[in-house]
């Protein structure tokens, strides 16, 4: 017999959403993101450009930031990122330093992300995506829409 | 009469090498960078990546919040980043979303620097490297002999 796990990527990219939520009930670009290990989440995160003033305030970036000081280290080794949108260049640079494990993204960025820019992964690190990509476009696309209404 | 005046592109690669030589008296990679607007220093940081346990604490990351947070808001128009050394993947990621006007740095890096790795720059940026290149240089090396010879 075996155990039914809840811990597959959908369980922690829902958390992730959860956290691009927040962002957009803030007037955030919503975007989220968790850091697991061991099936624990160790830091979430969402977009804080507008609040901070701060174009580094990516979930991306928090959630490094956040999770190397719960580990006490910089480097995420055995950590999968889960972010509801793929990392842009400046995300995956800081990814490609921490020499993540895994990075699991839900909708593609085709303009911006580090697919289309070509920015260089660790070799240690796999990159896997399409994660709750219809739900992640979706909220993104309805920030965005009801942004250009109140402009 | 022409009025002779101090403020060139040396003067402040000056003040990016002094961050560099803080973060080098702190067993840190020394990496120092200074963000000028109107020949005017907002802001100055140098690379704390060891200090705080955290892969995104380059200098110029350090230096973007820091002058966002002077001119309260987060586009860098108008401002040049002076920078030791050849930014990466990360850091040249950020300063695209900065839409800063210009960036300086002083030696190239043939590995990681965002020239061999590609990293795309915002339109509206130029970026000129070479200045106090050497010296630059010559830092770096020794801190890094020096960490060999320690370990």
């Amino acid at each position: 017999m075996s155990i039914i796990t809840p811990f597959d990527d959908t369980y922690f990219m829902k958390r992730a959403f959860q956290e691009a939520e927040v962002a957009y009930d803030k007037g955030e670009v919503p975007i989220g993101a968790v850091v697991v290990v061991n099936n624990q989440i160790i830091a979430r995160a969402h977009n804080l450009t507008e609040t901070l003033n701060d174009v580094t305030a990516h979930a991306e970036m928090q959630a490094i930031t956040s999770a190397a000081n719960y580990l006490g280290g910089k480097y995420l080794i055995d950590c999968t990122l889960y972010v509801t949108i793929e990392p842009c260049q400046m995300c995956a640079g800081a990814l490609f330093w921490s020499q993540i494990s895994r990075i699991v993204y839900g909708a593609r960025d085709e303009r911006r992300g580090c697919i289309a820019m070509d920015t260089k992964l660790h070799p240690k690190t796999m990159m896997t995506g399409g994660i709750m990509a219809e739900e992640a476009s979706q909220l993104l696309k309805r920030f965005f829409i009801e942004k250009r209404n109140l402009n």
